[in-house]
């Protein structure tokens, strides 16, 4: 099923149905019709996976409004997704801004499709679900809204610059699909821990969150890409005993993220400040101690969606922090084989997915 | 009158009533009370900066309230301004979470503080108004609510690692104040531009909305720093003739910086993709276009409080865009200096202050 009835744009700008000239990131609402343009692929959708800020808004709201029973939960989880992808064409959390991403099967792929994908291609996207058009067909009867990751059954479109990859024989979906997810955050660290060597002395990086999925292949990533120190803050002993248990870091503190003069101490007496900082903490409030934590000259780089532009900005030009901020592109040249990599060589990382991959 | 119940923060964590232990800029509310810790220094309010989305804002938010009329408008904005310092003790706008800048002379400076400043001096803060303690004393009478600049009576508190600038003899209040408002802005884009030229060629500097304050202070810095070409954009041709008769940009391009497709194709068409781009256009939905219309490899500087983090993030991941994203540190050293020296030798710059300055 072909569509040419107007040209398609690689961006996807004709999926867009409001604001007319968005981006499909930005819009409000997308078609997400299955009829290709001749430069689109459609995937048979076969589980998403949301972004731990939106499925972590999404179970607070939705505790609010659901009797908090198993049955309850994931009647209102399931109903808070269904809902979202009706009405926007695409699985965009409206507070969060973010998505995630998904795995399939390729159904079609257009004859001027410039991605190298054939029907039968087992996938995963690495553009956002916030901006890929998505119906959703089986009222997502297979997911408990415990879990991040939603079998799901429907499908998915992708655009001539959209990014997918095939997904790896040597490891489960669910493990190759959270690590695609966040390969964005070790592939940005690496670069930027190598540019911080390359201006004298290895840095001393700190990783917030280190005992996440997104912190662990970040802190390995620093490791291998030539750090003095990698110094992991987690808020909890049961994180410092995981994140010990690894390996992946040269020194453990406990400190709540959202507490800028416990960060700053803790990382200071770990071998601190910092020249790195990588913020991968998913919750709100994690600018001021990321900001103190860094030593002058040196550079944030801010991963977790929950993260204030205005609150990063204004709280470093209020301590006079001489520092580099970096928004987290999820998007650097071979990230995925690079995270790949890594899971494969760190068997540390790979526990730390597994422990929190309820399949994996 | 001196204060020593408990001890002082030179962040000023001890001004913070609540959430205990945020920084200043991160708290919901100040204590304000002029009595100093020893490393402080209370000034005199002369002139309150509100920031450019703060300003827009509270007039939008106003217009909706009262009747759009000159003596009502002032009434409802002088409300909105008194109600949000009595509530917070500081004047950050609780939906932008951005503040200001203030001007006054140094009424007190404790006996420990750093900053060098003496009674009488007439001084600015370059640290912003979000994280500054301030109390109002004469109720805003003498301002209009037509102009960012607001005459006021009252008093602020400086902690030991703020700054502030002794105000230049050499021009009126009002541009100074305008001018160290928006330091930051010209101090980094200069210090990208000289990375990006030691990396190779001199890159071409894209300005979004450059017939601005901070856009037109960053286009003379992009040019003082070696770029190649200086592209200037903004919305309309009224801008542009300012823009054109100011000469701080080698071309000057038509487009709303809220549509992608239009500033990639203007921008585009005028000698970019750029490869440093510059967002200063202070409404929201920038993001995208900013993406598009920078070279893979490039940097984009964002220095709008309208910026969303998450839309820049996913939005440059969505098109696969291998570009690095500043979130616009406000302080780099020597950048009140740098400012102002910009203003002193552009009189173009100065024009297109003098026509945004009220009472310039």
């Amino acid at each position: 099923m072909q569509r040419k009835d107007f040209p398609s744009s690689p961006l996807g700008l004709h999926r867009v149905i409001e604001p007319a000239g968005a981006l499909p990131q930005a819009a409000w609402r997308l078609d997400p019709s299955p009829g290709l343009w001749p430069d689109e692929v459609r995937v048979r959708v076969a589980r998403l996976n949301l972004d731990a800020a939106s499925f972590r808004q999404l179970s607070e709201s939705v505790t609010g409004d659901a009797a908090d029973t198993g049955g309850g939960h994931a009647a209102a989880m399931c109903a808070a997704v269904l809902g979202i992808v009706a009405e926007r064409g695409k699985m965009q959390n409206p507070v969060t801004g973010s998505g995630g991403m998904l795995t399939g099967v390729v159904e079609e792929a257009g004859p001027d499709s410039p991605l190298g994908l054939a029907p039968g291609d087992r996938i995963a996207t690495l553009v956002s679900l916030s901006l890929t058009p998505l119906a959703i067909t089986d009222g997502l009867a297979r997911w408990d809204g415990r879990s991040e990751q939603v079998p799901c059954d429907g499908h998915a479109i992708l655009f001539g610059r959209s990014i997918a990859a095939v997904l790896p024989a040597d490891m489960p979906v669910p493990l190759a699909l959270a690590v695609l997810d966040v390969c964005g955050a070790p592939a940005l660290t690496a670069r930027v821990v190598r540019e911080a060597r390359s201006g004298g002395t290895p840095p001393v990086v700190a990783i917030l969150g280190a005992a996440g999925k997104s912190g662990s292949l970040s802190a390995a990533a620093a490791r291998e890409a030539g750090a003095r120190t990698v110094i992991g803050l987690v808020p909890t002993q049961a994180e410092a005993d995981l994140l010990t248990k690894s390996d992946l870091v040269d020194k453990v503190v406990i400190a709540d993220a959202r507490d800028p003069a416990a960060v700053a101490e803790s990382v200071g007496a770990a071998g601190g400040p910092a020249q790195v900082t990588v913020v991968c903490v998913d919750v709100p409030g994690c600018e001021g101690g990321a900001v103190l934590a860094t030593a002058d000259g040196g550079t944030v780089i801010f991963f977790s969606m929950a993260t204030s532009f205005s609150a990063a900005a204004l709280g470093a030009e209020g301590v006079a922090a001489d520092i580099t901020m970096l928004i987290g592109n999820g998007y650097v040249p071979g990230h995925a084989a690079l995270a790949l990599d890594l899971i494969r060589a760190e068997p540390g990382a790979r526990q730390i997915f597994e422990s929190r991959t309820a399949e994996g």
